[in-house]
């Protein structure tokens, strides 16, 4: 096991564990855990709910108690929207798959419990468990369904496995050389004496504000040759209106 | 403004669009803006999945197009699967979520787009955009959905602008006093002494070892009063059998 275990306990409905299956393909989690899925399992309507996360439907593994389904386990959360009155450590979904990480890391295999759609876990459930994770929502609106919780802890058990690697990053391009970068300023206020724009005593003020915007936008040799394109035209329109 | 406005671009389905209110409302998000959503507004079903977001939905405007639902806004971030092709910073949701915390903070309104369920944001939406913002997807398996995406916006977003809060912490108590846990050590090893438990020899090693067990739990007052009940219990039990 390379990653946390999901366990649903008793969850009913076959769209909220398609949309667990969906939420877990995308961060890279694939084992999961039924306990006692009401009205039975499999569930009509979970594969297309999972949106093609069907390996992780059809790897799931069934089991009759929560006990059962974490026997092999080292280390285990358990997720709960309310205090229990019980001494274990709180999490949020952050620093538990922090922890989750260095755990795994070490060779322990994690779980995390999550409880029925509407009562949540049971007292006796959560005192299996070793530590407790809960989610940082607004007091005043606090209803996150069950997809939605395994979405938060697989989102962040991916950004600490993988340090939040994007599927792509911003095309990086090298700022315009500075002698492309003055050649542009000689260029663009050329033409813009030529058509006396600059007030003679504002002149040097002018331009090195001009100046301190194409400063600001950090641009690039395309960027440059855009710019200097488009003032050309602008430019040359003119002297052709002009004849 | 004091967060950021989600911005959906011709969303189609009632039911993605009243999870995209229950997301917001868990994450202490209000502002919800529409762009020509498929088959009109308001859509039946959309309160249903809003589980009570309602104020959301009943609050969300409506526009005609990207420009004139993100007029007002400051910098205007679009989420998107796949590279653009477009010399954009790229952010995560965290990073991106920190920036839109910085800005609002100086008073700049900051918008998220998010494009249609099946085809996303065009090219020329994207392109209204100062920034992009991508999640960190298992390449092998990148589907999230539309209220997916908005839910782990606002958990940053949430994380960013309360510090991530949990609505209850653990059950601080403060470790059992040395000289609480001393008379504990004196009382077991009292007890294990008068059943001969000990050999001779080895007496100082397993009470050291013993005692460490003790010292990683890390006891408090009331745990030790727990467990020496516990081994009283054990304790007279056997004295009564004995008699």
């Amino acid at each position: 096991m390379n990653h946390p275990v999901i366990v649903l306990v008793e969850p009913q409905l076959a769209e909220n564990i398609g949309m667990v299956a969906r939420a877990m393909a995308n961060f890279g989690l694939s084992e999961l855990r039924l306990v006692a899925p009401r009205n039975g399992w499999p569930k009509k309507g979970a594969h297309s709910a999972a949106s093609g996360a069907t390996h992780i439907l059809d790897g799931a593994k069934l089991y009759d108690t929560v006990r059962d389904a974490i026997a092999d386990l080292h280390y285990v959360f358990a997720t709960t929207a309310r205090e229990r009155g019980q001494m274990k450590r709180v999490f949020g979904p952050e620093p538990a798959m922090a922890e989750a990480r260095r755990r795994i890391g070490e060779g322990q295999g994690v779980g995390i419990l999550f409880g029925r759609e509407r009562t949540g876990l049971e007292n006796d459930e959560v005192s299996l468990a070793d530590a407790i994770v809960t989610f940082p929502v607004d007091p005043r609106f606090s209803s996150l369904n069950l997809a939605q919780a395994v979405l938060l802890m697989a989102y962040e058990w991916q950004r600490h496995a993988t340090g939040g690697t994007l599927p792509f990053g911003g095309r990086e391009a090298l700022p315009a050389s500075r002698e492309t970068l003055i050649s542009f300023f000689d260029y663009i206020e050329g033409e813009l004496d030529a058509v006396s724009h600059f007030p003679e005593d504002k002149r040097p003020v002018m331009v090195r504000n001009m100046r301190d915007i194409f400063h600001r936008l950090a641009l690039t040799e395309q960027d440059v040759r855009t710019l200097r394109g488009a003032i050309r035209a602008l430019a040359e329109g003119r002297r052709l209106r002009n004849r």
